[in-house]
């Protein structure tokens, strides 16, 4: 299949370009700036703000499929940045433009903060509520909500992969598990909040298998891109220091926590594993004991 | 205070100009066309897809207070048309402008087919679920979401109103009550489905009102604007006719009932009545008499 992956230089990306290609798919990688080193085989740098350049890059390669995966992250201000606004309207931008030049499927890439997370058990597509608090998940949902209405009027595949949270190469330093290992590599104090905070941790390299399952199949509507499996902060932090062969540095409680951070955040994964038919690969164990090597 | 009206022309945009210039503000209308009589007193000629000329408009005219009446509406085609998707850009840029320009309030209009109707009783802004089916529907409600957590972090005032069956002078004469009233007017058969369905109709200068009204006000987040009163639709053509003194030009279920058409849309208007302090004044009996002026 002709796959378009927009966001193809990103953290999540770059991980879809390669599992993709593995896949045996033909894909085509949209890059805001100079592709990276592994970029997809056929490249196209474009703004997706400027929609007429977009149309005309989906008339030129016509793909069966599109994932879409950019969206504005900046590291500590995507939560609540206006420039999410902006983003539902490029994607709107290119969810017309994929209509329109013909295109089969469209996987839209959301995230697990749509949901209104229950206090105990996990997200489910379907019986969980969504009720995002910061203006990320709402431009998300918003996003989700317009495009399964539109695509079901123009009679294309619609899916929605709302992923947990992502780690692993490629992922920002500031970020918990890479800024936990870098300290404790460097021999420094690694500050932790009391980590209760319970998380569906899932390695972006399995992120990107789900979402090359998840294009290749004919599945519909939401689907969550998690493990499953939730595991605390805390205890990340402490195989990381076990890992580092430095439980000595590790300081859990000296910050506080996050006022209106959640409970617990796993996804249910029964459509991820028997519809779309994808298990996660890589242990938590394995997926941050590569930050030593 | 100074009020901007976008979509100003429109069916229910020059009757809410009207309305605020009445109520003795100070009202700015952004017109797509050249303004039609009776225009506000100040106007400008724009179009909202331009958002480099909406933002100097906003920096220009400073308004305290937004009614974004805009949108795409064309008969018979705006229940699904792709433009629908172009609606929530410029809606979205439009209230990134007017935070960016220090306007206090914003009032956006959406519509009571952003509710999963129930089979009986009212539509609750709180307590009935939102379920589009329409991408007009979804589009509005998508709008809903993204600007109620945008202006909540930007620190604005958001309220949405929640539109049920406008009726009146300036509607497209395809609607239902014109097309009905010209039939009855011309000595022609009117045509009607069962006319089973029960409908909230409002007055159009009672939406203007309830608009006006919502603007000067600090009233938060969803409000139905309606009159709290369901009639059959087949009730309206009786009374049509009555008043046209041509009962026997009625044939009521001569057309097939639309599949899917909801049994009952009726909004409750607790939150119109009580917080906006705004009470319907036309009487249904009144409102359609007009049409035969």
């Amino acid at each position: 299949m002709r796959i378009l992956v927009t966001g193809a230089g990103g953290f999540i990306g770059k991980a879809a370009v390669r599992a993709l290609t593995a896949a045996g798919h033909e894909v085509c990688g949209i890059y805001r700036k100079a592709p990276p080193a592994g970029a997809a085989a056929s490249v196209v740098v474009a703004d997706l703000e400027d929609r007429r350049q977009v149309a005309a890059i989906l008339r030129d390669v016509r793909p069966d499929v599109i994932l879409h995966l950019a969206w504005s992250v900046e590291h500590g201000k995507f939560w609540t940045s206006p420039d999410n606004l902006d983003c539902v309207t490029w994607t709107l931008a290119l969810a017309r433009a994929a209509a329109e030049a013909g295109c089969r499927r469209f996987v839209g890439v959301g995230t697990c903060f749509e949901y209104e997370f229950p206090a105990s058990g996990d997200c489910d597509e379907f019986t969980t509520p969504v009720g995002p608090r910061t203006l990320y998940g709402a431009a998300k949902d918003a996003c989700r909500r317009c495009l399964e209405t539109y695509f079901r009027d123009a009679g294309l595949s619609f899916a929605w992969a709302r992923v947990f949270y992502p780690y692993g190469p490629g992922e920002h330093p500031d970020r918990l598990v890479p800024s936990l290992a870098a300290k404790l590599a460097a021999g420094e104090p690694a500050l932790l909040s009391s980590g209760r905070m319970v998380a569906d941790f899932i390695h972006v390299d399995d992120v990107a298998g789900a979402l090359a399952a998840l294009c290749a199949s004919d599945v519909s509507g939401p689907v969550n891109v998690g493990t499953g499996q939730g595991v605390a902060v805390a205890e990340i932090a402490r195989r990381l220091a076990e890992i580092a062969g430095r439980p000595d540095l590790l300081r859990i409680g000296a910050l506080p926590d996050r006022e209106g951070e959640p409970v617990r955040v796993v996804g249910s994964v029964h459509r991820l594993t028997r519809e779309v038919k994808f298990k996660p690969r890589i242990s938590l164990t394995d997926g941050i004991a590569a930050y030593f090597r």
